[in-house]
């Protein structure tokens, strides 16, 4: 499983003191290589933190020979003092290793406006690179977590090489990423090209369409590094397909352990003018908190599902929506259908469906219920 | 106070029994005269419930002479006999007013997707005209509350005019009103254009900038009625205003009693480059629920606003935002500022200021905190 089930790679994860609960929180990730291909996406936050906009040059030319990863703060609104932490923190990874720091990737991730601690950190840096090992990618997955409940890794399988990964989220996951850190590793014989195009195909219809909170970080990063050390080449379709399927079941984990949540909701929209329309749609119903709090109560309140769809753009008629929630087709032709005393909404996966009657597109965006235990959670959070 | 504080009108508020609590549920205000102006504006949900699709077509030439109000069912996604309850319910207050059906103005609110009961509602409504009074603007307020907590009423006097008014609505608060339904009325001698120029440029800075939990109900409807009673005919300047102050009284009134709210939050954008990115700044603010829950949790967590800042478009450079709450500056340059302690989140009131330093725009949006009431309350409404 993780980051080091493909050939080249090395990690670990070490307890540097960032986080008060003691919990590991530094993670490396270095590609031995021989070839150090990667592709990278990040926050569409325009306030971005430091080590985003720091990795987002190191990234640019396709190479990536480490990734530095820590919890415990995100380093994001800290001033120049922050991004020389940053700075520095990938100058030491690069000579720890043996690679330039514009190869280095930086990833953080914790409380905003708060500066990290250099010393801790710089000595957590150190103490990873003296544990990397390589059988360390659970002790990677494990480092990164925050208010995680379990560790994510995933590992999927080609011929004769493989795509492995960790993430970590729990909250803030909304359009185009959020907190949420990614790092997959393949030992397939591919360019940057490719981990390029695979992976922003595999984010589109993955991290991208999970909106647990519609809060958009501005940490997210998901990084793709390539080793060749299988000396195999893959189909590109198939090294596509893997890409997707990583990035498919590491974004279901944070799903299922998003802050608070009851129940995991996936809203699937058929029968769009176009995909865009689609999501618009998913995206709408995700983010209502009236609806998400119903689900939560155990009600298929339908109206809110269709009050959530009528503030969209979508090519519709109201008249002919469909809304179906558990199998149960609840309102037809946007009129009540089945009774919603048929409806259970005890089990933890919902599954709501929304006939549109205007295309053939179809999209599923995946959210979560809104809970007292989310209230709590982010209630409580910094303090 | 009230819609019945000005000459010419009257108004009543009776128990049908369409609500299940057996609380009044039928308001009926009629204006009689001399004059019937009128103007109106309704959600822009695209999935609007019936009373709102008719109310439309009846208050559209200027002209309206009663509304009749429902709590108790929203006549949402009721097909084609949700429709005709609507078109009997205005027919019947016409017969009973002496009107046509044309010039009266239905408002319903309640669950969607659910039919109205029309025996009791017709019922309800022949109650309601038999107890039109002139002083009846209390008991027509209390009609039409659903969750709200206390009725909402208000009156601003002109000189030798006046603008009575009443809301309800405790929760869907969203651009572009929100389960609001918001009866005005004055005795001013003023036109229907009058009272669309005073109306539109009231809610545009009111009711419009109140976005409690971002969901858009499929029913909101403010109408002012004018019935030239007063025999004044006051400078417009002076009419928009008192039209405005009735508006903002009452929506202030609104976010006092948003379901479950714990905080009253004000954010306030200054020096945006236009007033629609200040708006867009203070939306987005408004509907993250991370920083809504921290405000929740006494925690002036400024990290989540500048990152529901970083969400927009508006103008903005992100090394230069300022933050502050309650008076305490916590972000100076997009750096930390006075320390986070120095901040009472203990009052109800709460004042988030962001400077873009962008231009010379200012807006302010109101929302309230996500607490474990919010959740409570909406997780069971329906059930």
């Amino acid at each position: 499983m993780s980051v080091t089930a493909p050939a080249g790679f090395r990690a670990a994860g070490v307890t540097a003191g960032l986080k008060p609960s003691g919990r590991p929180d530094v993670a490396l990730v270095v590609n031995d290589g021989p070839a150090h291909a990667a592709a990278a996406v990040y926050t569409q936050n325009r306030c971005a933190a430091h080590p985003v906009t720091w990795s987002r040059t190191a990234s640019g030319d396709g190479v990536v020979r480490a990734v530095v990863l820590n919890s415990g703060g995100a380093n994001c609104y800290t001033g120049a003092q922050g991004f020389a932490t940053t700075h520095a923190t990938a100058e030491l990874v690069g000579e720890l290793v043996g690679a330039g720091a514009a190869d280095v990737v930086v990833c953080s991730t914790g409380l905003i406006g708060e500066q990290l601690d250099r010393d801790r950190l710089e000595a957590g840096v150190r103490a990873a690179a003296a544990a990397l090992a390589a059988d360390g990618g659970a002790d990677a997955a494990r480092a990164i977590m925050t208010t995680d409940t379990v560790d994510k890794q995933v590992h999927v399988a080609g011929e004769g090489w493989s795509v492995g990964g960790m993430a970590k989220g729990a909250g803030m996951l909304a359009p185009a990423l959020a907190t949420m850190l990614v790092v997959l590793t393949t030992d397939a014989e591919v360019t940057a090209g490719d981990c390029d195009r695979a992976l922003r195909a595999a984010t589109r219809v993955t991290f991208d369409r999970l909106d647990s909170d519609g809060c958009q970080s501005t940490n997210d990063t998901v990084l793709l590094m390539a080793s060749g050390a299988s000396g195999v080449r893959p189909d590109p379709a198939a090294f596509d397909d893997a890409v997707r399927a990583a990035c498919h079941d590491l974004a279901q984990q944070l799903v299922r352990d998003a802050e608070g949540a009851d129940h995991d909701i996936a809203i699937e929209v058929r029968h769009a003018a176009t995909e865009d329309d689609a999501v618009e749609v998913g995206r709408s119903i995700a983010r209502s908190n009236l609806f998400k709090a119903a689900v939560f109560g155990r009600d298929p309140n339908w109206g809110r599902i269709l009050a959530a769809v009528g503030t969209t753009s979508a090519a519709f008629e109201p008249h002919t929506l469909d809304v179906a929630v558990n199998g149960v087709q609840i309102c037809v032709g946007g009129e009540p259908g089945a009774s919603r005393d048929l409806v259970d909404l005890e089990p933890r996966a919902v599954q709501v469906t929304v006939d549109l009657h205007a295309g053939d597109a179809t999209a599923t965006v995946w959210t979560n219920d809104l809970t007292h235990a989310y209230v709590h959670e982010n209630s409580a959070y910094s303090t």
